[in-house]
Formats: structure tokens, C-alpha cells, sequence
């Protein structure tokens, strides 16, 4: 059993129920995903996760689709389930295509791809980009 | 001594001056990343390789910018120097700002956080996105 | 199917037997973890890892609980949720508690994200590091 | 050349000069870790990364040498050799013994074995400790 | 849920069909792995990836075995658990013995172990390899 | 200035030179790697370190050459620039050849893209396999 069981709004404590009531107001949908409901087992971690998202995530010099498809890439290399399945859904929720979803498997896969063998055949960077 | 050194221009066979000459003609550039002239010293796989880049980073459902920011993300994630080093110079070349490099960078952190604090607290995908 | 299946007790040769009845002597458990069943497939193999996690892990100039903290946090970089599960249980019989492990869990995801952010931003090692 | 170069004190901007005087007054030296000049390129980023390490590092429920010995296991198993430079030069500093630093080395490098052969050999969760 | 869904071969395209049959041809069996499927929701990165595993994985200057292997390694550092499950009933059907499974095992735990421990003691690669 | 420092064989303790001895007659060389002067610093884990790559790396159910090429295959997958390089050393003064070289980078490339196109695809296991 994991050590943090998921913690319901109706448990929760009056700190924890001001992040998830920002977390559905600034979704505009009543649905908490479980991450957060696990991380309320320590209510500082998750207000700090959380405002972090809401930042790091919005409209900037890079538009949140754009953030979404970084992110997903990110999770992917980084192998967490979690994460690809609930920021996949986001990035499709924010209109990513599937032509769009295919193209950033097979960018994720190029890369992945390529640092593996650069770093085998211990390609040393151009003097140029130093 | 990495086993493989570089092999220059001159000193290379047809089908390794073929794909060098493409290079230049696509990237409208004499100068020929190391990549390439280590990667030439087995022929078939420079070419494999160097064709799977040109198609897979063109423009098609994503532009050729967003392809680079995710390159460059997943090739952080992967802990690829020599990679990173390039493929930001390819983003800053097809127009990245510096605020948009610092947002990528703050997405790559933020995902890497959270892929980390995901696994680390055992968090289940919701029953919604299974 | 997995290749190998777990091997209990009842069926196991002599030396799947002792080491078993070790980890049962070292541990004050009748339980054995089902990673210890499955190795028994590879008897040699088996008897060497535990060996390994027997001397490493007890006390010496870390104490059990920080080298438990230790093999979490680098459980979770490693992406391996059954030692993450197994770990940060016996992390919590060794006394962990709810606030230490959100620490922790802060901890991993801060190094995270700094060690990407770092990478990406390609910082050398200062010279006095050197 | 990295696209972010390092901008010293005497250029920097109020902003960046108040977090540099903050690093300085919390870790009451004159030196500034190179990675706060590089990413005072992005002044928010800038703040965001030192304000957490300022909190996250500090003692709470863990003891700060111990979250330096967790920052550093983490920054081996994400290969970021300037996090692995800095941060066990800092775990140095705050008392970690040649002995301490062995251990570390021998539960990471356990740690790490025991993550891939568990994948390989496929082992799930057992039953108990989900 | 996720994104994409298995494609059956009676619901598939001509192009997605012309692969399923390229791959039951290959490999003497009417039974399609599922990944195949699910990439059948991008017909061209199905193809892609297919005729590069068909091709890479034959024999060559090394036997597909010892391949299966070098792949199964991979997936293991890496993380992919689809890969790790399928590749080794790979190379269960070309022939690896349990001896042989339990020997790569020890070999990619003693590469993981030992890789964190060079990374972790920064041990800078010797003057005669350079 | 990384934490340890080589120790020489002439400065080196009766412990130390005894691994350093092994290793010479092990390997019918005078040379020693640096990362075992290196590890010299905590002559435990120098022994324990030692002693395994000795037992593991050498011939069994897989042959020396596989051992090392999948040594190599483990050590880019985790970014171990030192590791890649002394092994790739090792294997070529094990008869690895320039077109076996090539193919290891190929497979090595095509596992890892596969691995993260099918974690990002969300393929679960095939029922068959599990």
C-alpha cells in the first residue's frame, strides 16, 4: 500500500480546500486529478507544487499548447506513466491533434534516438558552439 | 582516443560526400556538424540517420520551432551535452527569443519536478484516463 | 508472461533455502519480498545481490534510515516503482515520518528540476569545482 | 558558445543583484555559484530556482546534510556532472566524512543495480504493499 | 484513457494492412504485437518504425541474438516496460537460455551500478582515451 | 576540485595495491584505469568494485565480447561519458569491429526511440506476455 492514500475535499483540511477550489476554479471543471489529492498528505508541498504549475504553465512567450507538448516530451524521456497519461489528455483538451500527437512521438523518438548515439560515438561539441 | 574520428570532406567516399552535400543543400550552409563527419565513418547509418532529421524536423502539423524546443527538451532530459549545444543553436537560428529558451527551460524543471514527485508518491492514473 | 516466475520455499534448492532463511534471520520477518522469489530463478545471482543489499544497507558511517532515504530518492530517479513501493516501506518501518517524506519527496523534485535546468542552460563547472 | 553567458554583479540588473545579495547574506560567503550567473539571463527564472533552494535545503523534518546527501545521489542518477561538482563540494562543507561520501556511492551505485535488474527480471509489486 | 486505441487488421487502412502483413511475413506468426497497433493511428510512423526495427534487428555483422540482448539492455536503463516484456520473450524465441537471461541481468546491474559511481566519484576519462 | 584524488600505486596502501596487482595480472597490463585510482580512496568499495566487474565481466553463459558490447549499450543509456569511453575501449581490444560498432549504435538508437514512442503511446502489455 502506498504511504499517502488520496485525500477527498471533504476531508481535507481548510489550507488543502483553497488549493483544490483554485485548482477548479482556474480549470473551470470540478475534477481534481488524484495527484493532487495525494499530495495534500503534506498541504505545503502541494501549494507549492501546484502554484508552480499554474505559473509555469500559462500563456507566456510560449503558448500553453506549446508548454503541454514540451511537458508530455519531458514525462515521456523521463518515464512517468502518470504524467504522459494525464498531460497527453491536457495537450488534446488544449487541440492537439492526432497528426500533431504522431509528430511528437516520432520528435521524442528522433531525439531519443540521436542522443544515444552521439553520446556512443563520443562526439565531442563543434568549436564552434562552445 | 574515441574509436571513431572525423572524416572531412575530402577525405570521404561518394555516398558520405552525398549526404554532406545534402546537408548543405538543405540547411543553405557549407558548415557540416561533427555529428555528421564522426557518423560517417560507417556510411550507412550517417545516412539513415541524417534523412530520419531532415523529415522528421520539417514543418508538417507542428512547425519547425516547436520540433526544436522539443528536441532540445527531450535531449535535457536525456543528459545528451553535445545535443543540447546544437539544437539550441538550431532554436535560436529559426527564432527563439531568449524569454521563450527561459520558459523552456522552466517547463523541462517543472515536468522533471513532477515526473519525480509522481513516482515518488506512488500516485495511481485516475480511473478517467486508464 | 515474465520470463521467471517466483520461486517459493517449498520448491527451492538448498541454496535458494539459505539465503532465504538469511534474509528471514536479518530481517526478523517471516515475509520474503517477491523480488527475492524471482531472482531464486538465478540462484548465483540471487545470492550475490542479497549480499550486497545485506552489507551496503546496514549500519556504518550513514545510518539505515538515511541510506533507506538514499535508495528512495535514487529509486525514483531510476523510474523503478517496485523499489520505490518495497523502499519507502521500509524507510517507514525504519521510523520515516509523513513530514520526513515530504521532504524528501521535495528534495528529489528540487535536484530534478535544477539538475535540467542546469543542463540546459549549459553551465560549466566553475573553475574553483575543478 | 552556450546561448546564456554569465553576467557578473557589476551588470546585473536590481533584480538580479538583490538575489545575489541574498545568496551571499544566506550562504555567508562572497562567492556566487556560476549557475545563478548564467540564469540571471532570465531574472524570474532566476528568483524562482534560489527561493526554492533557499527553502527546500534548509532544515526541517530532514537535517540539511542529509538533504545534500539525497540532492547529491539524485544528481548522479540524472548525470548532471555540475550538480554533482557543486552540491558535493557543499555536503563537504556542511561536515560529510570521505567515509559518509564512500557510503553514499555504494547506496547509489546498489540502489541504481538493484532498479534495472528488478525491471529486467520484470518483478511486480507484491501483493502486500500495494 | 489513452489517446490512441489498438487498430484491428479489419479496421485498418490498405497501408496499415500492407505492414501488418509485412510484419506476420517476417516473422513466421499471424500474431501482430499490440504496439503495432496503436501506432496504426499514424500509418507513417508505423511504417517508419517498423521497416527500421525489421532492418536494424536482422543479422548483420552481429547475430540478431546478441541484438535482442543489446535491446533488451536498453529498455531496462531506459525504463520501457512494454519493451523489457516483449524483447525478452524475443530473445526467448531466438534462443537465450535462463543462464544466458541471468547474465545480462548482472551485466546491466553491474554497468548501472558502476556508472553511477564513476559519475558520482567525477572521474575524469583518463589522458590515453582521449 | 572534485572530493578524491587519485591515489598512485606508489603512494597507495597495502589494500589498495593488492586490487592494483589483481588488476594488472587480471588484464596481463600495467596500465590501471583511473577510476580505480580514483576509488582507491575508500579501499572497500575499490575491492567490492572490483571484484564484481572481475566475476561478472568475465566469460560464462554470454562471452566476453557480448558482456562488454552490452556494458557499453547500458553505459550510453545512462550517459556515463567515462564509462562509454573506457569500454568502448575494452571491447574493441575484444575484436569489436568498426561495423559491429556501427550496428551496437544502431540498435542502441532504435531501442531507445522505440522506448519512448511506446511510452508515450501508452501501449500497455500484450495479455500473451504477461
Amino acid at each position: 500500500m502506498a504511504l499517502w492514500q488520496k485525500i477527498e475535499y471533504e476531508q481535507a483540511s481548510p489550507a488543502v480546500r483553497a488549493v483544490f477550489d483554485d485548482i477548479r476554479a482556474t480549470r473551470s471543471s470540478d475534477y481534481i486529478n488524484d495527484v493532487w489529492k495525494v499530495l495534500a498528505n503534506d498541504p505545503g508541498l502541494l501549494e507549492r507544487c501546484w502554484s508552480r504549475v499554474k505559473t509555469v504553465m500559462s500563456a507566456g512567450a510560449l503558448d500553453p499548447l506549446t508548454k503541454e507538448l514540451i511537458y508530455v516530451a519531458v514525462s515521456i524521456a523521463n518515464s512517468c506513466e502518470y504524467c504522459v497519461g494525464t498531460h497527453s489528455a491536457s495537450a488534446r483538451a488544449k487541440g492537439m491533434t492526432d497528426a500533431q500527437f504522431g509528430e511528437l512521438l516520432a520528435v521524442v523518438g528522433l531525439a531519443s534516438e540521436m542522443n544515444r548515439i552521439v553520446t556512443g560515438a563520443q562526439v565531442e561539441l563543434d568549436e564552434r558552439y562552445r
